[in-house]
């Protein structure tokens, strides 16, 4: 199965010159949505992972599946305000400005072994502060998960996400 | 497993008075989320789901887990202006205004059977809204599975969730 065919390009979304990649069109498709989640469960299954930390929102639909397949708990983060217990939060560059996210700090616990999930790769920003947010709660055995990643789009955040040897599904090299 | 002893109820959240329930407290012990997901797929297993429709975000969560196990496609709906294809909307009310969410219109064919997921049943009016899409899209064969109800909170709009016979696993009457 190609998942790459499956994954439409929507052209200026969610501006103009940007072309989205819209997984939709995989995670509708029952086969492919299973494939994505297989072969995901079977690159981890011998890593000891014991939480699957999913990204706001994309990051979670694979992501519950993920804990679910690897016997692990799920731990989602969330942008500012949506957890209700005590967080702790990181923020990253956007083009104009800042944003952060948050993750509870009883989410993880100091042996968990990690595997952060998010559908896209593209400016390793978000991920970025997700391993940041890691590092601040004490975890030191980390992975990485992604459907696709844009590699046209390069950034110092995003060499940092490669030296975790990212398990990527679909790459964009335009 | 008693999962209701796994939810953790913060007061005041996210306003005075609320007490809110949180279920990150269940979804990251393993054997809860499992639970979960076992339960939910082990009731709709001999309805012939093709398509998990979950309500961002939380919905997100189990919703992809489910239709893993189910052998369906997993469909977002999703809050206004996220979606990047064409999308087929509904509005619902709120205390103050009313809010819309979107579903592509692509998502769902004719004859889907459909399992709508959100984690949690409080007044129904999203729940309600996504119903009245489904109808719009031509689907006649629906169910719905919660994680929580707020049994206390009553609606015309719950009403009509009800006689759906929604799966739920929690309930609370205060």
């Amino acid at each position: 199965m190609i998942l790459k065919d499956l994954i439409r390009e929507i052209p200026d979304f969610p501006v103009k010159g940007i072309s989205f990649k819209d997984i939709t069109t995989l995670l509708k498709d029952n086969l492919a949505i299973h494939s994505v989640i297989e072969e995901l469960k079977n690159n981890f299954a011998d890593k000891g992972i014991t939480k699957v930390v999913g990204i706001e929102a994309r990051g979670f639909i694979i992501g519950g599946a993920l804990a679910n397949e690897l016997n692990a708990g799920f731990v989602p983060v969330r942008k500012k305000g949506k957890l209700p217990g005590k967080t702790i939060s990181e923020s990253y560059d956007l083009e104009y400005g800042t944003d952060s996210i948050e993750m509870h700090q009883d989410g993880l616990s100091k042996g968990d072994i990690v595997l952060i999930h998010d559908d896209l790769l593209a400016t390793g920003g978000t991920a970025h502060a997700v391993l940041r947010m890691l590092n601040k709660a004490g975890i030191s055995k980390i992975y990485f998960c992604f459907i696709c990643d844009l590699e046209f789009i390069q950034s110092a955040d995003k060499d940092i996400i490669y030296d975790y040897n990212p398990y990527i599904l679909v790459k964009y090299s335009d």
